[in-house]
């Protein structure tokens, strides 16, 4: 998405171990105008998969998830974090490592809201290793319903995420993949084909 | 506004301790058609308030919040929750309280997204003891920058946020207005005019 590859290079930031800070329009403070043009790409690249939900987790998800839902007209769930959890018998959960902040988190969504008739498509800001969207598969996975894809907005193609993805046999979509961030450079696939 | 309210009424639970979980539609499970329906009954509100940005908390501020920036073309900071922080240097800082979790939080907002010509509107989904547009009122005061207004989806207009934010001489909007959860039952303050 070229719209997106160049609002990185324009205000993106990388910085030592290969991180690409991006909040100043993507997760902290957000471009409406851009996510909105984000939400539309996503809907249109899995227009025809039968998604009935949008599944994120809070909080850097949320905004690309709704844009998504808006466009497609289905309900947004986003699971929510906690440190751990006691009572989970009305929940799904996963346990999601944060390598950015060391930490251990479980994720969760109600039982209520996923049905066995649902077909899910997973939407995040980012996908490096894969932490994230792999908790959400499991909590697909317990809910006993499909999964029409995985959307993100930026991969880094080069961190075990993308293949942990593919392996699961699933449509994988990034509207930015980021091949390497060497030389504090920001290369796209797209600037190698 | 009539939607939200109807809304309300049909998928809302009341819980004891005055708790109105809406849970299915705007905090968890997100109906994004109505969000936007929010976020446009929220630029109209507040059209003429001058507003450059839109500043909320996350999670559940993010939805109503973007939604409104995308209406407004304006840009959406959501302030960051933390348990506590070390380095706040380069961050706008201050403590909200939860009253559901019953711990202190830090909620921070770079310094980079906020200048003193800005004028910021706050939003978040509820308004009920106030604490976390307290806070977002503190970090607005601290970047010595003027706010527009308030707009909440919902309040709770018997606890103390209500008038904590007109004492504060704020322009409040609360989309559905709660006079009372007695009796497990949702009366607005529409129904008692």
């Amino acid at each position: 998405m070229k719209l997106l590859e160049d609002r990185i290079r324009e205000d993106g930031t990388v910085l030592p171990g290969d991180v690409l800070k991006v909040d100043n329009f993507l997760n902290h403070q957000i471009d409406p105008d851009l996510m909105s043009a984000i939400g539309e790409e996503f809907a249109r690249l899995f227009a025809d998969a039968g998604v009935t939900k949008v599944l994120t987790v809070e909080s850097s998800g949320i905004a690309p998830a709704l844009m998504t839902g808006l466009q497609l007209h289905v309900p947004v769930i986003f699971a929510r974090k906690h440190r751990s959890l006691t009572l989970t018998d009305n929940l799904y959960t996963a346990t999601v490592y944060s390598y950015t902040k060391q930490v251990n988190n479980d994720i969760s969504v109600d039982k209520r809201f996923i049905s066995p008739d649902d077909k899910v498509l997973i939407i995040d800001d980012f996908l490096a290793n894969g932490q994230a969207v792999q908790g959400l598969m499991e909590i697909a996975k317990a809910a006993n319903v499909d999964i029409a894809g995985v959307g993100v907005v930026i991969e880094k193609s080069f961190q075990k995420g993308h293949q942990m993805v593919l392996d699961a046999g699933l449509h994988l979509e990034a509207l930015a993949s980021v091949a390497s961030l060497e030389n504090n450079q920001v290369t796209f696939m797209s600037d190698q084909q």
